[in-house]
């Protein structure tokens, strides 16, 4: 159970102080967290990888629950799968409770909630996941804890996130350099006949050779604006995007490059050349200390002139997650509010940049970039190949 | 919206009038499905593959909702992300209301309201996934569907996927094929100084390039009880253990098999011989008609007889999910009932079986089979190379 003495703060994985902070301005006494990606985060990167991929099991599935009461990493605890003691005594948790019998939601949050019975947090205002908190276990939540308060608290765990660490940026940075070279590798592979399926699974294999885990592949070909891999063959002289995530050690890399079989038209370069304005234009505002606004208003002109078809930019903060903080699109895929647009970019935030193009006779143009703000300006990662890639070459 | 004209039942990928009973039988009107599985078995195989492995996006997460209305699939809706347009574009979905329109829990589950209104289903009893529906959702629902009766039908979609068509064995079958053939592969790349987690990496290498998803491995090596891919390194004469989890089309292999650095001696070629021996025992009852306690009865002398260190026995049904349907054991990985255990068995059912002896010289020894029902008895997935595979050959 939870001992009294207080855990040294440099042995936590995150900041105690900020994530204090945060609590404190959103009413939080303790949090429980049950997404895979916040449980990983507050264990320093650590996902079960028996269910890494899948939660289901029996009846129920895996709920993994990390409590963290405001002040007090000492009273955290980790509720978790049996089979995580192999983890327990390879690697160890910082959480001095760790509850590794749970096999279920149910269970799991019943011992989640004998924890905060007694560390005293089952009275107060509790943040929880809402959108990762499975209905039975909120259910038992709600009838055990009839005196506590529960609120979400996604946004807390947001704002915790959107500044990286160096060894985050690190894994962002190797995990965008990878989808670069699969992304060659696959382009080489494509030849006339190919299935937009056979060039996904080409791409994913890639991924997975470099370390990735792969995430998806939405690929275009020809003059066809569908992005689902399908049975549409591919044909000589077809322009072709592959726009893929994958992710190594839980961060993503997400970029979108362009490839053709054969030699690209004028309009195609020049098109393409069009987009990568746009890329480059949204990047000049990057720094710390400047708002996030900068980066839409750099490309205002350009989105607004005429064009054949229809173009869209939009901009997002990545990291454990694939659209999170900094929020910069009020109207993107995302229906979010855009709270953060006005705000000063920090050094460590890492932002996706993408520039489609919807062309009615060209087909589907775009690319994707994935940006670190720095102190004086930023960071691309994987940012090579940004023009035509010639398939099977 | 829905129509008014009744949907073949040829077309639906399962059956309508089984499901129909089973909802019957639980006092369901309608389902309102949200778990990948189910919704996949539902749409005869599809899962949206951006969201295959992941679920989060922004501060929500992606949540497919499949609407089932029992005796009335023309009123079915599948309620979607808004790129699975692309999807419905390229093979298109039975359900005759599709609304792909939904980015997060909370604007699915309103959609999946509206729908429940326009057919009338929005004051019954309606079946919900509780482990899978999102507390924000399962909020949503019971204070807009004041009248609605909100029950768990988990049960029913685990009885309705009991019994696997030849199309769903093809992939068990062709999965567990591809999980040995890896296993085969990666222990022939196993050399004295390897570490677990790099051997465990080389299956998952192995499995994505047979086509699988993979899931998870886990390892044992020399002595050790601990099954985690960890920095540990393997050496000369040690034994290993790969137990490992992938699917084809969601359809999970999942076998264990041994492997030895050098050659194994004649206590580790007797032990394996004995966990053998209950493997075999364990299939002879094994036919449609015949209940599963005779599979447990089998081996019940075996189980019992006196040995060094600890040995269990475990069967269960799989498929889509690890665990399920016929559910056999009472105390076994997953706490739930057995009432399946005097029930005979159909010929379609596949089940896992799993010895497992952990001995305290030896080490970790194990072999997990796949077993289908057939008419007149068994068929086993993947069966091959079930003695000591010799590392690095």
């Amino acid at each position: 159970m939870a001992t009294d003495v207080t855990l040294p703060t440099e042995v936590l994985p995150f900041d105690p102080r900020r994530l204090d902070a945060l609590m404190d301005d959103a009413g939080l006494d303790v949090l429980v967290l049950t997404s895979k990606h916040n449980v990983q985060y507050m264990l320093g990167g650590y996902r079960f990888f028996m269910f890494d991929y899948m939660d289901a099991i029996g009846l129920s599935r895996y709920l993994p629950i990390l409590v963290y009461p405001r002040g007090a990493p000492e009273k955290a605890a980790y509720i978790a799968n049996p089979n995580e003691r192999y983890e327990q005594e390879t690697r160890g948790f910082w959480p001095a409770t760790v509850v590794a019998k749970a096999r279920g939601t149910t269970d799991a949050m019943a011992f989640c909630v004998d924890h905060l019975r007694a560390i005293g947090a089952d009275r107060g205002r509790i943040g929880v996941e809402a959108g990762f908190l499975p209905a039975d276990a909120w259910t038992l939540m709600t009838r055990e804890l009839g005196s506590a308060e529960l609120r979400d608290c996604v946004e807390v765990m947001e704002a915790l996130r959107a500044v990286k660490t160096p060894a985050e940026l690190s894994l962002l940075r190797s995990a965008s350099d990878r989808i670069e070279q699969s992304m060659l590798e696959t382009f080489a592979f494509v030849r006339p006949g190919q299935t937009k399926s056979q060039v996904a699974e080409t791409l994913r294999q890639r991924e997975v050779a470099h370390g990735l885990i792969f995430e998806y592949c939405l690929i275009t070909a020809g003059r066809s604006l569908n992005r689902a891999p399908s049975a549409e063959v591919i044909r000589d002289g077809d322009i072709l995007s592959l726009d893929s995530g994958g992710n190594l050690g839980g961060y993503i890399g997400d970029i979108c490059r362009m490839g053709v079989l054969g030699e690209p038209s004028a309009e195609l370069v020049d098109a393409l050349a069009e987009i990568e304005a746009f890329q480059q234009a949204a990047r000049t505002p990057i720094a710390a200390g400047r708002p996030g606004a900068e980066i839409f208003a750099a490309v205002a002109d350009l989105v607004s002139a005429p064009r054949e078809g229809s173009l869209s930019f939009v901009a997002h903060g990545m990291g454990l997650v694939s659209h999170e903080a900094p929020r910069l699109m009020a109207d993107g895929p995302i229906p979010y509010p855009a709270p953060h647009r006005d705000r000063p970019l920090a050094a460590g935030m890492v932002l996706s940049i993408e520039t489609t193009w919807q062309h009615p006779r060209l087909g589907f143009l775009k690319l994707e970039d994935t940006v670190a703000v720095t102190e004086t300006g930023w960071e691309a990662f994987g940012d090579g190949h940004r023009g035509w890639n010639r398939a099977g070459s």
